[in-house]
C-alpha cells in the first residue's frame, strides 16, 4: 500500500530506541526523511546511520532531552517545516500515590504534558498553513484504565490527550490530523527491564517473568515494535486525512471496555 | 507498506458498491482474493470483473441478501476458509421513534444484528483453528452519538458492537482480530441520495445540499471511499494482529467525545 | 432529603422481587404510588400488600410478563399517566456464542430490547406533554465490559442503551429524564442462584462460592438491594431533572475504565 | 430520604459561593458539620453564619486559597478527621492554545491538579483507616468533550480525573468512595459573568445572552445550584458506598456520547 509520504519530513521525539525507533523505521521505509532524537548521542547517531543506510532517506540526529526548548530549537533548525511529528518520551516510574511529592509531579508534568504541548505550539500553526500535517502522540493504554500505581503517568498523559483532542477538532479542516497510540506491553527494553525487576522481587527466572507479562495480554504475547511502527505509519499516511482525534489502542485486545 | 495479505482469501458482505466495494478494491490491490456480494447481479458481477482486471486476483460474485442463510451458504461454498471477513450492509432509514413498529424492528435486527452474527458463528471457529483471521464490521459513527431519528440503526448496531467486543477478547489469542470501522458521511451513493432528499425537502440546490453535508463534518469535506478502504486494508494486515477490539471512527475528526 | 415525589405515580416492571422490589420500596417510602409487576401472582400481591402497609401509598399488582402488550395494557389501565417508569426484567442465561440460536436471540431481544421500548413508546409522549417524567432502565455493568459468555445480554441491552440515550436528548427539554442504572453483583436471589451453581460445578461450599463473588468486586462485598433502590429514588427525584442520558454504574467501584 | 450523614464532618474547598456553597447547604441540611472555605473573608463568614442558622450544624470558616499548604493546614486543624471532602475551585479562563505560556500552565496545574491531589494525599489515608469516606471532585462536563479554547481546563482536570479513578479502585474496599460531578452551565455568578462578557462582545442584551446560554443546553435552561448540591449530597450518603469511580454529568442531558 502506497502511504503517499515519500519525501515528507518528520520530527520524531525520543526515537533512538524502542517504539520511537520503530516509528522512524516504518516511515523511513515509506520514503519520509526523519529527524531522530534521544538523550544518548551514540544511540541517536547509530539509529540515524542505520535508517539512512537501510532506506536511503535523509536522517538527522538531534541529541538531548526532547522536553527542552533548546532541543525544540535544534529539531526545528534541522527541519523547519515538519509534515509529521511523533510525540514520545520515557514514562515515569510506578510510584505509590502517597509517596509522590511535588518534584515528582513537576518532572512528570514537564515530561508528559508541557514538553509535548510546547512543541505542538511551535509546529501546529505551520502545518495548518501548509495544509498538511500528521501529529501522533505515544500515550499509554493505562489512560483508559487508570492504575493506582501509575498516577504520574495517567495524571499527565490524560491532560495531553484532552488538549490534543480539543485541537484536533479545528486542525482537521486544514488536513492536519492529531491522533494518539495507546500501547500496552511491547517487546522493548522497557519490558525487559520490568521483567528483570520482577525476577528480583519475586525470585523467579527471566523466562517466568516474561511468561507473566505475556499472560497479562489477551493476545498471549507482547507486541512487536514493528507492529507499532506500522500503525504509526498508517496514521501518517496521506489517505488517513479523514481520521483524526482518535486514541487507538495497541494492546493485544486487552482493554475491557466497549469503547 | 507490505500488508502481508497477498494470497489471503476474503469474503466481503455487501461489497458491490460504496464502502464495501472500496474495501474490496483496497485488499485486492494488496493481493487478496475476494468474494464479492450484493443484491443486484449486474453490480456484483461488474465489481468482480473490474477488480479482477485491475488487480489480477481471483474474484467471485455471490448475488443475494447477505443476511440470509442461503447467501451465507453460497459465500462459504465459494470460499470455505476465509481469512478476512467484512461485515457490511445497508443501514435502516431515519424513522421517528414513535413510528417504529415491530416489523421495522425485526427487519433492522435481521439486517444489522442477527445477519452478521450468524455469519460470524460460521467463520470464527475456523479462523481460530487456523490461527489467522481478520473480521471487520462497518458500523456507524452514530453508535457513539445516538441520534433520536436513528433508533433502528444504533438500537441494533450497538448490540453487534458489544457482541463483537466480547468475542474479540478471546479470539485475539489465536491471531484473530475483530474490529469495527465507524464511518460518518463518505461520498457514496447514500450521501448523494440524502442530498437529493434534502434538496426536495428544503427546496435548495444539489450544491447547497452538498455544502450542508460538508459543513457538518469538522474536516469540511466528505470522506473518500478509498480512504475507508485503505483503513480496512490496514486492519486486515498481517502486522495488525495486536490491534483488536477497537472501534475506529472515520468521521473527519467530528466526534465530540474524548474517547 | 425531600425528593419531591410524594403523590407521584410509578409503574415498575418486574418489581416483585430483587432490585425491582427495592426500587419500589425506595420511592414508596418517599410517597410515590406504585404499580408493581411480576410473573408470579403471590409475589406481586405480597409485595403490594407489604409496601402499602409499610408506606401508606396506593399499590396495585399487575401479574404477567412485562414484555407483552397485554401486560402493558393492564399496567396503563391501572395507571394511565405514570410520572415514573422503571424498565426492568430478568436477564438471559450465560450462553457460549456458538450455541446461541435464533430462538434464543429472539427471546432475548423481546425481553431486553423490544419489550421495554414498546412500553416507552406508550408512556413517553404523555410524560412530555405533562412536562414531568422519570424513566430509569436497569441494565448491567457488562454493557460497558462485554463478556463473551453474555452476548445475549449486552447484544440486546446495548441497543436499549443507545435508543434511550438518543431519546433522552429531546425529552429533557420537557423535564422528562431517561437514565440507566448498571448493577454488578447485588445480593439478590440471582446471585444466590449463581453461588449455588458454582457450588455444584466446583464442588465448594456455599460460603466459598459467596466469598468468590465478594472477591470479584473492588468493594469486597455484594451490593445491598436498598442501595440500588435509593439510587433509583434519587434519579426519580424532582431535583434530578437536570440529570439525563447517564448510565450510572453501581458496581462497588469495579469498572476498569476511566469513563 | 435519610442520607445517613447526620453528625458527619465535611471539608468543602471553595465553598463560599456558587456550586460549592450549594453543596455545603445540601449536606448541612442533612446534619453534616461543614468547614467552609473561600478567598474572600466576608463571603466565607457569611456562608458559615447562614448555614449554621438555617441548619443548626457546626460551621467553620477558613479563609484563603484552597490550593495552598497553609490553607490545607488550617482546614485540617479545624477538622482533623473529615468524613466528606469536596474538591472544588475556580476554573481557568478560556485561552487560545497558542497564547498559553508556561506561567498559565503552572497556575492551572496548581489550581486544578496539584492543589486537590496534595489535599487528597492528606485525607485519604485517614478515611481508609476509619473505613468511611466520601470524596467528590467538581470537574467540568468539558473533560469528556474537549473544547480547543479550554485547554487549561481539561488539560489539568483530566489528570485529576485519572488519578482519582485509579485511587478509587482501592479505596472502595474500605468504604471510601471517590466520584466526580461534571457540571455544565449552572446558574451561578460564573454564568452571569459570561453572559455579561457575551453582551459586551456581541452587543446584545443580558436577556439575549442568557437565552443563548439556555439554548445551548438540551434541557433548555441552566441548572439550579441546589440541584447540584443535592446530587453531591446523594454521593455523600451512607447508602452510596457501593457507587465509586463514577463521573456523573449534570448537564441538562447535553452530552452527545453514549457513555
Amino acid at each position: 500500500m502506497d502511504l503517499g509520504i515519500a519525501g515528507r519530513r518528520a520530527i520524531l521525539l525520543a526515537s533512538s530506541r524502542g517504539l520511537g525507533r520503530a516509528c522512524a523505521e516504518s516511515i523511513a521505509r515509506e520514503g519520509a526523511h526523519v529527524v531522530l532524537n534521544g538523550r544518548t548521542a551514540a544511540d541517536v547517531e547509530t539509529a540515524a546511520a542505520e535508517i539512512e543506510a537501510a532506506h536511503g532517506v535523509v536522517t538527522t540526529a538531534v541529541v538531548g532531552d526532547s522536553t527542552t526548548t533548546a532541543v525544540h530549537d535544534a529539531l526545528l533548525a534541522a527541519c523547519p517545516e515538519p509534515d509529521i511529528v511523533l510525540l514520545n518520551g520515557e514514562g515515569p516510574p510506578p510510584t505509590p500515590f502517597g509517596r509522590i511529592d511535588p518534584d515528582l509531579w513537576h518532572a512528570a508534568i514537564d515530561q508528559q504534558l508541557l514538553g509535548p504541548l510546547t512543541f505542538v505550539q511551535r509546529v501546529l500553526p505551520g502545518m495548518r498553513e501548509r495544509r498538511w500535517g500528521r501529529i501522533v502522540a505515544v500515550s499509554s493504554a493505562m489512560v483508559k484504565s487508570p492504575n493506582p500505581l501509575m498516577s504520574l503517568s495517567h495524571g499527565t498523559r490524560l491532560g495531553l490527550a484532552g488538549v490534543l483532542k480539543g485541537l484536533s477538532k479545528e486542525a482537521v479542516a486544514e488536513n492536519v490530523t492529531i491522533n494518539q497510540l495507546l500501547p500496552e506491553r511491547f517487546d522493548t527494553g522497557r519490558q525487559q527491564q520490568m521483567a528483570e525487576l520482577v525476577m528480583a522481587v519475586k525470585g523467579i527466572t527471566y523466562e517466568e517473568a516474561r511468561a507473566e507479562q505475556e499472560a497479562s495480554i489477551n493476545a498471549g504475547r507482547l507486541g512487536r515494535p514493528e507492529e507499532f511502527g506500522d500503525a504509526f505509519a498508517f496514521l501518517c499516511s496521506a489517505q488517513a486525512g479523514y481520521l483524526s482525534g482518535q486514541s487507538l489502542q495497541l494492546d493485544g485486545g486487552s482493554y475491557e471496555g466497549l469503547f
